[in-house]
């Protein structure tokens, strides 16, 4: 029974949220010229309308990166002001879900968002360690 | 600005789950005799699925969105102990996603997790003046 406790307090969301931000103050701390950023490729590409985005570079990443802490910090929901074709993609692939049970939805919207911050905080890391191979420090 | 700021801060995920909680608390206040929702047929059929589980009856609903705020509470991801099928046809939905960018997948559970949240705050209410209703109390 221990070890299944010790198992499910990890999937806690807020401890997510919390490894997230934690994530972005050490890049914060660590990246003191974001600039040195710009223009490295960054060899993780989504989609083909990510690389006509702002991501497309280390230095775009950095600036998602702190963007989307921003709005884990302020637990506000972004106004759809750009994006506006990936929005209606997702849009579109919610719409079978709208017949389903709301609390099937709010678990699959838990674990989704669960899910994505542990990607994002992994991704932070990286970009923290990449930063570390081009200013030539060690790790 | 200042009608758009306003507009804003009511799209907070935060604000939503406190809301939904206190929904909550006003039901357990109101529903002296959960019993009494025993049998009464819920209205609302998400699927076909459903009407096949727990939730059918107005009792059914009680004891879901009660376990809900429990999950909203404490912050952890439920276990997948049960609802295996409804998993399964969610994360197929989720395959497309899998192809976007972080910063889009963040954006489409935070807004999802926000809109199924004000969903079951509505329900929680209605749930709660159907029970006046039953025990032919004024509103």
């Amino acid at each position: 029974m221990q070890s299944a406790d010790a198992k499910f307090n990890k999937k806690s969301l807020l401890l997510a949220l919390r490894r997230y931000s934690s994530a972005i103050s050490d890049m914060e701390q660590t990246i003191l010229l974001p600039s040195l950023l710009r223009d490295v490729p960054s060899d993780e590409v989504w989609d083909s309308e990510a690389a006509e985005e702002s991501c497309e570079d280390l230095y775009g990443n950095y600036l998602m990166l702190k963007a989307i802490r921003n709005t884990v910090e302020s637990g506000l929901i972004p106004l759809d002001d750009h994006k506006t074709k990936k929005t209606t993609v997702l849009n579109k692939t919610l719409e079978p879900l709208l017949n389903t049970d709301p609390e099937a939805l709010f678990r699959f919207h838990l674990r989704g968002l669960f899910s994505v911050m542990s990607e994002l905080t992994e991704k932070t890391r990286s970009l923290t360690d990449k930063y570390m191979d081009i200013i030539g420090a060690a790790n």
